[in-house]
């Protein structure tokens, strides 16, 4: 399929059939994940995969109650690493840099994914600091998307979308 | 091309040809953002369009002085609306989301870019208050990463790339 077309027709998915995500193709969501650009190439990223249920449950419920998050085969949970970012780059790296560094690599696991049959969806709204408790993770990083993957069970209508362009000036 | 190998091909390029790019490429690039997903359908995010050469110019200064970005024909400067976001979502609207949407929206313009024999490069060091002095960006509106766009006249060596995984947590 045309990059465009997968593009646009990627929709969000939150709804699973119980068929697992092969290893081949994680394989291949976190070679989209690698292979996705940088501030300064500096990869200030982190990814963890959760497949086991009580970890799920407890993600899905530190996100607000999202339960639908719980029933995806695979969650994965993308991290932007301020420290990683901040030692070339300071607060810049920090506060920006390693946010879009870890956000790119999610944009690129999400278009493989739709590419290679599976559905996910993009969760922003949970609570940083009970998934960082639930998941251990250390200071300095900061978990800013949780990411459900597994077959769709669900075939959403696309939502309306608008683009604002200003020319050479806003 | 597959949607991996794409990702895997794509360099970052800093030389470009004077060949102009053409409108109906634009269309694609901007079709490619206006696709992108956002929090909440928000689409918290604004791009402005740069072909005037003393513009580019003033850009590529406020850009720590990176030159290439004045010799590309065009320049797409790429903005986290935080007023956008923040209706819906308060202060991790204006400081996550509004980030998150815009950034999305650079990595699919970037990978439609590459699919049609453009070249691009992700610039995300520069004075963002420059920047918004010389596009007139209002309050509220943050120049999140300035985008190069021409025909290649480069071919870069990949750099390395690694993945950093870590299962069940941290």
């Amino acid at each position: 399929m045309d990059i465009l077309d997968l593009i646009r027709s990627r929709r969000s998915i939150r709804m699973f059939s119980s068929r697992s995500v092969e290893g081949q193709k994680l394989d291949e969501l976190l070679e989209a994940a690698k292979w996705a650009p940088s501030a300064g190439n500096m990869q200030a990223r982190d990814f963890i995969l959760v497949r086991e249920q009580k970890t799920k449950e407890e993600i899905a419920k530190a996100a607000l109650n999202q339960g639908f998050i719980s029933e995806a085969p695979l969650v994965i949970i993308a991290c932007a690493n301020k420290r990683k970012s901040s030692k070339k780059y300071g607060s810049r790296g920090e506060s920006l840099y390693s946010i879009q560094d870890a956000t790119i690599a999610v944009q690129n696991i999400l278009l493989v994914a739709h590419s290679i049959a599976l559905g996910s969806c993009w969760v922003g709204a949970f609570d940083e600091e009970k998934v960082k408790e639930i998941l251990e993770i250390p200071e300095g990083v900061r978990p800013i998307a949780i990411v459900p993957i597994g077959y769709p069970a669900e075939d959403p209508t696309p939502p309306t979308r608008r683009i604002d362009v200003h020319e050479e000036g806003w």
